[in-house]
């Protein structure tokens, strides 16, 4: 029997995230996790939460985790969402602020998943080439205003951050809605957080998996206008949200200190990486995120990538035209860099 | 500004999920949770996953939650897909196995999501109404065989086990995906899992919310060719399943005993509390679930839920014209039937 299949599935190449190992003895600087432990007080938290409670189905609309974000960051739980991990409001946006074979723009290379989310919901995605630098070219600023956008900044694998006047600029003359992807805003200078009240049509997602170093737990976030907020209430899934990753976002936001304190360090870390790369003549682009993008001297990336994993320490090699020179290390502690600074050199 | 969203918000009515009071002091009847305590062991074995590994991505394939089913099911873990909840496996479903524009064919009334979920991913819904007895008509066994189906078995709010002969029979004459919604079936005397060796376009959900009491931490499964499966895998989120989900499942399955042994209670509770209403004159259909329908005596049932729900006890009311004079009871502990009793009894 030949079962048909959705249409969607001849032309979809589907996302592909970064290696999980299952072996433990891999330094891991290929999905930009944090390099840092989740603090002992959420750890504890999350631990006494593991109870009777867990038979319930969780709080479906997450209020409680809501009204902490929004009590950190100054917005009433109404301006906010809550999600399986970013990837779902992500994916969620899609749906709310498109409609089916409408076009969705997006910079590239950034995040491949927006096209993959695009092509799922049978939308047409548009993907527009960013300047040889990583920054957003003008075309992109000026037209396809009649398409919903989504951004991330800081940008990946570029580091890039895209300045908030420029964000605002196109936000101000798009007719749709502008999805700013802030996965790595914390480890920035700057953030667009305050044009979600500006402007009626800007969603600020952000996530708990990297400068919260909560990634397996699945938490995201999204700031916004309670209008668009009340679009995504009513698509998600019942229950997008499981009682334990509600507790642990909410412990973690109380925690915002020791998260500020792993970033600042991170930035630290950041510099040093790129101060030791471009000493034995790497090319590094300036990064506003916890990874920087580097352009290996006299080696293939793709071959620096491979011998380095022999050696069990993961880096991310894109492959695609645009970034076959590239690799994208992600900041880890100052021992892992060490360690992948004393490889690299024995390898070049 | 005016925000364009999606079209589909002009004709969705989003699914209500039955209430999750914030307070604790309420019997709850209503959302088909176990009453039976999560295991001991199953607890343990959740907090010491707690700890440093939660700051990493989850496997994104949860091999080994599916290789724990299998396992246990006699399924290798390619025939096997594991989602955040079997409500995200529905919709993942119907975007794998159907394509945009496309008819999805469900029974009414049965579980209303299906409904909500064909219509946020653009296909078209086709309600098919069960007979006066909450069986199977005719007409959807023979006709609409190019429209992609979903039937729950045992249904619900009927708590009706459709006949395995049937569903093979439906499943035979089907030129597209069968997805037989299993959620309530460790309670019922049958089960349709051997479809899905017999047919490759049958697919048998499963959840670990219902007979497991794992509600709160969202774990779904299914069951299906492994060509299926690797469609599911193509177009699920990266990362749909959180680590602490996907040890709660492991060690559940783990368990399987205590979970079986809780379901013996339960329908041992379904039999009273069904003798206990036949008694005082209500008219309770049979059920192969956690659940009862019913149809209270001298009282219209929406006026009992309201006052049963005064007395914090709550059960569900539906409302819709085929179902405004029943109620559906989750089968609580024999405390809570006892607390429920006289309830009733006082207000008829």
């Amino acid at each position: 029997m030949n079962i048909p299949l959705n249409k969607i599935f001849r032309k979809l190449s589907p996302y592909v995230p970064g290696e999980q190992p299952s072996e433990k003895n891999f330094i891991k600087l290929n999905t930009n996790e944090n390099p840092f432990p989740v603090p002992k007080e959420v750890i504890n938290a999350i631990r006494e939460q593991i109870d009777g409670s867990i038979r319930k189905y969780p709080d479906p609309e997450a209020y409680g985790l809501r009204k902490a974000i929004g009590k950190h960051y100054g917005f009433d739980p109404g301006w906010i969402f809550a999600g399986n991990g970013s990837d779902e409001i992500l994916r969620l946006c899609i749906t709310a602020f498109s409609s089916k074979d409408d076009y969705v723009a997006f910079l590239h290379p950034s995040y491949p998943l927006y096209e993959v989310l695009a092509t799922i919901s049978d939308r047409k995605p548009c993907r527009v080439n960013l300047k040889s630098d990583f920054n957003i070219p003008d075309d992109f600023m000026n037209i396809y205003n009649l398409y919903m956008k989504i951004i991330a900044n800081p940008d990946s694998p570029s580091g890039c951050f895209h300045p908030v006047d420029q964000i605002r600029d196109i936000a101000k003359k798009l007719r749709r809605v502008l999805v700013i992807d802030e996965a790595y805003a914390d480890f920035s200078k700057d953030n667009c957080l305050n044009l979600v009240k500006d402007f009626e049509n800007v969603i600020v997602v952000r996530t708990f998996s990297k400068s919260f170093s909560l990634a397996g737990m699945r938490i995201g976030y999204c700031f916004g206008n309670p209008r668009l907020i009340s679009a995504l209430l009513k698509i998600k899934d019942s229950y997008n949200l499981n009682t334990i990753s509600q507790v642990a976002g909410i412990s973690a936001i109380n925690h915002y200190d020791v998260m500020m304190e792993n970033c600042r360090k991170i930035i630290r870390n950041r510099d040093y990486l790129k101060g030791e790369l471009e000493k034995i003549g790497f090319y590094v682009f300036p990064s506003s995120a916890n990874f920087i993008l580097v352009k290996p001297l006299h080696i293939k990336a793709e071959d620096l990538y491979k011998v380095l994993k022999e050696k069990r320490i993961l880096v991310r090699y894109f492959g695609t035209p645009l970034l076959k020179d590239y690799l994208r290390i992600t900041i880890g502690s100052k021992k892992e860099i060490k360690v992948l600074m004393s490889a690299i050199k024995e390898i070049i």
